[in-house]
């Protein structure tokens, strides 16, 4: 998907003081990071290696893996789809509501795509007003679902079920998830999907823990997923060091599924700074620190005031980004007007599968720009949206 | 492809002094564009475009095109692979011998591939003793074969034929060729292409100008190719401006071609600073000026220096880089010793399809490194490969 993702500032004529629509927490310090790239320009003139053996090796030692093991990618987002492709005309479920590029990639490369279980009760509930999200609650659709209510619901939604009833046709069965997940701020119980990957050994899990730093939450380390051999792991480096410009990601997980990566990718995908950017990261892990409890605290709190204002409900999160939902109208309209009227950027999260047009997703930035925001969204609650 | 280009100086253990491997020609003063990628390094800090809008609006200006009909990529690399994604599972025909990866992408996508026209004609020529290739001449085989030699061929070699003759399978007809042609240097006439290219128009021509600021032959232009309707041309900004680190290319065509690799493309394949460069580029296009007619006239002087010596053939080019052929013995063997005892880095080019173990393609470097590697291919004919 080109259009529809967030940190659309250039859509807007009026200048952005303060972005929320973007998951990538921007107050890092890239200070060291950038002098480093300064100093090594002249990479640019010289071809990258087709593959990016070294940082694959840089990886793989600070992961404690075999360097078979690690396939470092122009941006998670190649690893997505480098992911579609080599499992190509598999049947896919996704649990959703999450980042729509799983789906969008998956059916690219032909493979039929399922929502995860209980995507659509959100849509039923919301259906039926907003009365069914009791405030400060989740909603069950919109928590990355356990591994246990993937078992429960397989009956109900059919989409696991119908995955694994398909002996007749080429392909494997995945399962793709996002954690923590993108939109909603969830964390699956680390000891619930290890069940339920070991569980089942003949599917393959995808799970994008581009946002892993952002949780205190356990989570599958890169060596134990490799070790439960049915598990692709995608990694961002873009959101730990707040730099998408420059495009690194990283694929883990057992070499036998890794290679079937490989097998697809094209030479010279990373570009030479990006690959001078890994390098100088894994030998300076700690660059551009982040308190990620204040972080944390300074979330709950932002999301505790929103869940305050009549006709919106602020949703539980697990990392620094959740989703808000609006009694009446439209999160299209209040993004419009929080654009033109404060300067202030949110990610309209309608287009979310199985959310709806009252939807969206706040990134927590600091509690300056997070106090204009409360009171900008108060103010359209009480004078705009009446 | 990922083994087996070239520019593989890091293979060595000694330190290459001269390199002739690539065709990216370094002799560029990149001064200015570095200080101005310097001076954007925040570009790292956020999100590219999803897809590079500005940078296909500023080429489309500088080219006549409108913006519909550019498509900016991750290195042409990236061009070549959504190209042959978009018309995955299509009847091919590539010119041969060419760039490698054509086929590569081709068949990734399901597409049956058949070379082009008297591409068996070198092998069996070479099988015959190196007799059979006369010295200061072409062989046919090595040239990209003009377009009145496709049609004289095709009931010869049933490449084209083949490809024409499969009505009832799905997917188009496309014939790739790189004009200049890596690794020959040739250039197809261009109103020979032009008369296939109309003759043709059921066909889809993706034409590979990476090379096309490198010769003096004339060429179709981006608008030009626009018109013709059935042409997809491949372009590269890391050659002119010997950037490969950076990975920037883009295609031009008739919108209604370019749609079809716009709906197969991922999101923000197109790193920050590429993009920054790009537009730099535009603004600048006479950014690291080249003496063309002088590295022409260079390139001629070592190609007939190198044909001069006994045991090897240096074959005609209308670029900057060439074939040479070994009369006995391989390229690679070559190769390896010209790392070892000179620091000289060439391009082993056995692994073209088409071509023999005795090629090996030289791109022109300074006059004295030429003289360097006129020198020890001279004392290799002389001492080693007796």
């Amino acid at each position: 998907m080109i259009q529809g993702h967030g940190d659309d500032a250039w859509r807007f004529d009026r200048p952005i003081r303060a972005n929320f629509s973007s998951n990538v927490y921007g107050r890092v310090d890239l200070g060291a990071l950038k002098a480093h790239l300064a100093s090594r320009l002249d990479a640019i003139g010289h071809y990258p290696e087709p593959e990016p053996y070294s940082l694959e090796r840089a990886l793989a030692l600070r992961l404690g893996l075999d360097p078979a093991a690690v396939c470092v990618t122009n941006g998670a987002t190649e690893a997505i789809y480098l992911t579609a492709h080599a499992f190509a005309s598999s049947h896919t479920t996704i649990l959703q509501p999450t980042f729509s590029e799983y789906a969008d990639a998956c059916r690219l490369y032909g493979s039929e795509c399922s929502d995860g279980a209980f995507s659509d009760l959100l849509v039923a509930g919301r259906s039926g007003g907003a009365g069914t999200v009791r405030k400060g609650e989740m909603p069950r659709a919109l928590t990355v679902l356990p591994a246990r209510e993937i078992e429960t619901c397989e009956s109900e939604t059919g989409g696991v079920e119908r995955a694994m009833r398909c002996p007749g046709k080429p392909g494997m069965t995945m399962i793709w998830l996002c954690n923590p997940n993108n939109p909603t701020g969830g964390v699956v119980p680390k000891e619930q999907l290890v069940e339920a990957i070991e569980g089942r050994p003949e599917m393959v899990f995808v799970i994008d823990q581009s946002y892993g730093f952002f949780t205190r939450q356990p989570l599958l380390t890169a060596a134990e997923a490799v070790r439960l051999g049915n598990v692709i792991q995608l990694h961002s480096m873009t959101k730990r060091y707040a730099m998408p410009g420059l495009r690194l990601g990283y694929v883990t997980g057992n070499p036998r599924l890794i290679d079937r990566l490989r097998a697809v990718r094209m030479p010279w995908s990373v570009n030479g700074l990006a690959i001078e950017a890994g390098l100088y990261l894994c030998e300076h892990p700690d660059t551009g620190p982040i308190d990620l409890p204040a972080l944390l605290a300074e979330t709950q709190r932002l999301r505790e005031a929103l869940d305050a204002l009549p006709g919106l409900s602020a949703l539980p999160t697990q990392t620094h980004f959740f989703l808000c939902l609006l009694d009446q109208g439209h999160a299209a309209d209040l993004k419009q007007w929080l654009a033109d009227y404060h300067g202030l950027l949110i990610r309209d999260a309608a287009n979310f599968e199985g959310l709806d047009a009252g939807c969206f997703r706040i990134a927590t930035q600091t509690p300056e720009e997070n106090d204009l925001l409360i009171a900008a969204i108060r103010q359209y609650l009480e004078e705009v949206a009446q």
